[in-house]
């Protein structure tokens, strides 16, 4: 089985051991992902570029951004979901879209709004 | 392939071709994966939790959320990949942190902080 | 004087004997104010809209809350303040245009967007 | 009367000629204020610290800076208001706190966690 399905199924059996599943509403695991993505971005929000750019060689704290970025994926994994939506079919579909926005012939070197 | 690497891949090949990854730095993914959740969590602001836990039975509105969980996914596969970090083993340690914390015995029903 | 400027001359001087001025960035203060909303927002997040309504009649919850909204309060005010930006006038014009927007005749008791 | 104190009676104007109180609880009005300021994140994400210094030269970029950072302080007074907490005052105390944990003594050039 594919190993994100794994850990949706592992996930979704956690929630329903602890009796959570009156907690996790659409909006209650998106604020939690809010709040995820918070502490994630504080981890970073000192350093410099290029001090952040190495911020995985430093085993405490790169410790912490692996954690955050479990905390974020795991919420993620959640909300989609309860939600019934395919975390990597929804990216699919999106990138898809956005290749059509920012085409390689107007925007190679550029993010400018299309 | 696994489905999650297939599309880390695709998404490592959309941003080369475009010539971005001078700009996919630690600190501009994590502002980028800020910035998609704030659209995601507004989706679902004004809704009560009702409305919110029907939000995927209104085709167009189903599909704007479908669409921001595709965004934070991009933005989320994308700062794992330039830190080096699986997101599935991180959800996994993460949540098994979380198991050993939050148990059954001590936090079935409840999601007060252990 | 004002209190808000007032607060404004005495974050400034917090920040100055500090010697931070080289952190707070424009980049760096959007992303600590993105984590302490954050953090504002996970104080929220399990709520009931009842048990959210009644939270500041908890003085330990009520008092987490008003620290963070302190937070959130602080970095938008070294924001505005880097940015050479007037909070309240800031306010004041968005809330006009919004206004304009969002009319009473147009959506008294509706908040679909315009 | 205090500007601050004067927008916020407006902005309740505002949100009572709307018949929006029922929207504007506290659940619903930190969502609203994690969206606007991951719109306001967003408006800093791909620029390189030196853009982001000289956002407001730019005068179309500049506005919208502004106008997002309206957003954010509309919503937050708006928490603040329905919470009955005052923000300067938040702001004050929580920044009094800081000032004992982040001495100038030990933290003159370093924002390292105390």
């Amino acid at each position: 089985m594919d190993r994100l399905e794994g850990f949706t199924g592992v996930y979704r059996d956690f929630v329903h051991e602890r009796d959570w599943e009156q907690f996790h509403t659409p909006k209650n695991l998106a604020m939690a992902l809010a709040g995820e993505v918070g502490e994630l971005v504080a981890e970073f929000q000192w350093l410099t570029p290029e001090q952040a750019g190495q911020v995985m060689a430093d085993p405490a704290h790169g410790q912490r951004v692996k954690d955050e970025i479990g905390d974020v994926m795991i919420y993620l994994t959640g909300l989609a979901d309860v939600l019934g939506i395919d975390l990597v079919e929804a990216a699919e579909q999106k990138l898809a879209k956005a290749a059509l926005r920012y085409t390689v012939e107007t925007h190679k070197g550029s993010v400018s709004k299309a």
